[in-house]
């Protein structure tokens, strides 16, 4: 795998980036995408939103059970959304502000500056809604306001 | 990144294979997770709906223009779901039937058997669902049956 470009935002660090793009909802970002791919943007302008497919360049040390953002007690890897996974893939669904050459403009960003970029796939509501959809775990916790889905350091290390 | 398990479906060629897990539905796979990771999978099932991060490792030559199954004029692969991707990342949202051990049994699956898996991702309509999504070209495009929805050799070559 090969980085195709950089995502930019204004999150230096793990404590109170957006766990999500929902906690991030109207923070502006930017990619750079590596000018050897720009042919590939062609007609991503029509699309509102994007899955951005990353890399937590960050984590160092996967491991197979956490404490999640959302919870008190430990879960699978599987089970959550935590980035210490064994691939350190990300995935976030944001919007698409705009596209200038290889420069996207997006917001609803939730990853820290400089991540790595893995890929880009439009956002197709027919095919990537699910509306029956049962969420384990996460049905039991109170949904905490969006302003409190926030990180704190606890996969800093 | 290391394969983390084996995605098992019934497609042996890209040719009718379906392009989407909608146009799986209720066709069953299984995956067979590597147990060094089996731990990872406490909690899981209780999530109706996993997204599956895997590669499409019968893919050998990427490309930056596709003619996409759903249409009839070339696109940039980043406003495709198409194969021929830079990086080779599928994503699938499926449904996750029950789980023994190491082993998911799931349905709605859209890729080749043997097909390597680098992440699961429990599916959160919260997150995960946008209500308010523009689609570019695919607005454009009648929306073909289901049934339609499947592969050519296209991008077997």
């Amino acid at each position: 795998m090969t980085p195709i470009g950089v995502i930019h935002t204004p999150f230096r660090q793990m404590r109170d980036t957006p766990i999500q793009p929902l906690g991030g909802q109207a923070v502006r970002g930017q990619i750079v995408l590596d000018p050897a791919y720009a042919e590939g943007l062609a007609d991503v302008e029509g699309f509102s939103h994007l899955t951005l497919v990353y890399c937590f360049d960050r984590i160092t040390q996967p491991a197979l059970r956490v404490v999640p953002y959302m919870d008190t007690q430990e879960r699978g890897i599987f089970a959550t959304r935590a980035p210490k996974r064994p691939n350190r893939i990300g995935l976030s669904t944001v919007r698409l502000l705009g596209v200038q050459g290889g420069v996207l403009d997006i917001c609803d960003v939730d990853m820290l500056d400089g991540t790595p970029l893995l890929d880009i796939k439009p956002f197709y509501p027919r095919y990537d809604n699910r509306h029956d959809a049962r969420a384990g775990w996460l049905e039991q916790v109170a949904e905490p306001p969006v302003a409190q889905l926030r990180a704190d350091d606890r996969f800093a290390r």
